[in-house]
């Protein structure tokens, strides 16, 4: 267990940003219980940890840090940070977890909270595959990582053209719009790709040229419009109920 | 249209803080779309107008101030401030509108992001009243007012002892608990309350002993749980479908 020193501070500091994140092939993990989640799943993944005395990690036998409340702030991308920051290595989260054969498709999802939650949702229904358009947030933003709950070590992400790969697919390609059909009225929904769009914008037009099933969620009030991360929650627990895979308990 | 005085920047900003909103009775809009929404919905509650050469609003007669940019920074709770903010007073939203006869009930929901959210999917889904925990989060807070989408003008949003309310109540009084029953399997859903809890504790346990009926979205893969404002999408849907009002076109 040593000290944080100036230079090791700087280089953590440096991954709040996408830019050196993407440099150096590396991402933060924060708090109790998403730096644990990090041991549990993914514990050769992970380069270093600064923790204050309050946070215990004896089973990790890699580099680790003791710093102070102080330090800690430092090098935390939280305003009230959580005992401890780890350094992680960048990885591809293995696609052979429980497969409920729906796989979303994002385009353009900007907020790194509305990402974070989809990212939860896919984790709880079992779905292990999220494709994104290459604009939508990166899903080591620390606000994403933060608010998918653990997500992030059991979902693969990938970044793609989504045109182009969305062309390559023979399966049903759902999509949320406003004019889709109503999807409680749908008697079957065989399993596919659901995309779902931009928080202001939607799904962009060269997306939407490539839907073969357009879907809605029927509105009864006078909202414009629902959160994205709710409804995707909709929409695929609309699928999931359809074709459940075996619950966990 | 008179310039806003130093005195006026201070009124307007002691409305960031709750104490001085309860003193006053008054709450902040921002932004060109909610304080249109302000206008068409509830014209005879707006106090003033602070606005930027770039907004318009020639028909509201009441107190208006023309501002810079940097006065906008000033009185504005957001980072990047949208054109203007409003002053209104607090009011009580009609509970006269499209009615799903489905009532959601609030045990201490804390992030206002969260509650705006929940107030977005009332209003989508046509449900005219929430009723919440004293310890919920204020509905006139500025995060929970952007995040309601316009919602809080047409949603009803009481704060009452929830334990003393919910033992008055002769309808089904729904929780959403882990271990409740699959919502999916229930082949009927009469219209009641619907009950969700905090973020990290979920209901409380005073409250769980008023549940008539737990239930519970079923779990498929390996997340602890989802966020309460998709939990809320999720459940309010799956009572709606089984209960449809007449949607809007």
């Amino acid at each position: 267990m040593s000290e944080l020193s100036k230079n090791k501070i700087k280089w953590i500091r440096s991954l709040h940003q996408k830019k050196h994140r993407d440099e150096l092939g590396l991402f933060l993990v924060e708090g109790e219980k998403m730096v644990q989640e990090a041991l549990d799943y993914f514990d050769t993944y992970v380069v270093c940890i600064a923790h204050t005395s309050e946070f215990s990690c004896s089973t990790f036998t890699g580099e680790k840090y003791s710093v102070s409340t102080k330090e800690l702030e430092q090098i935390s991308t939280q305003k009230n940070p959580n005992k401890v920051v780890a350094v992680l290595r960048q990885f591809t989260a293995p696609n052979d977890s429980i497969d409920s054969s729906l796989v979303l498709a994002i385009d353009g999802v900007q907020d790194p909270g509305n990402f974070g939650t989809i990212l939860r949702i896919a984790d709880w229904f079992g779905i292990s595959r999220i494709v994104c358009s290459k604009n939508t947030v990166e899903n080591y933003n620390p606000k994403v990582v933060q608010a998918s709950m653990g997500a992030i070590f059991r979902v693969q992400t990938t970044y793609v053209d989504l045109v182009e790969w969305l062309t390559q697919q023979t399966v049903p390609i759902y999509g949320a719009l406003l004019e889709g059909e109503n999807i409680y009225e749908q008697s079957e929904l065989p399993a596919g790709i659901l995309i779902l769009g931009n928080e202001g914008n939607g799904i962009s037009p060269e997306i939407i040229a490539q839907i073969t099933h357009p879907i809605s969620i029927p509105r009864f009030g006078l909202s414009e419009s629902l959160n994205v991360s709710v409804a995707t929650g909709i929409l695929v627990s609309e699928f999931i109920r359809r074709n459940p895979p075996i619950p966990v308990k």
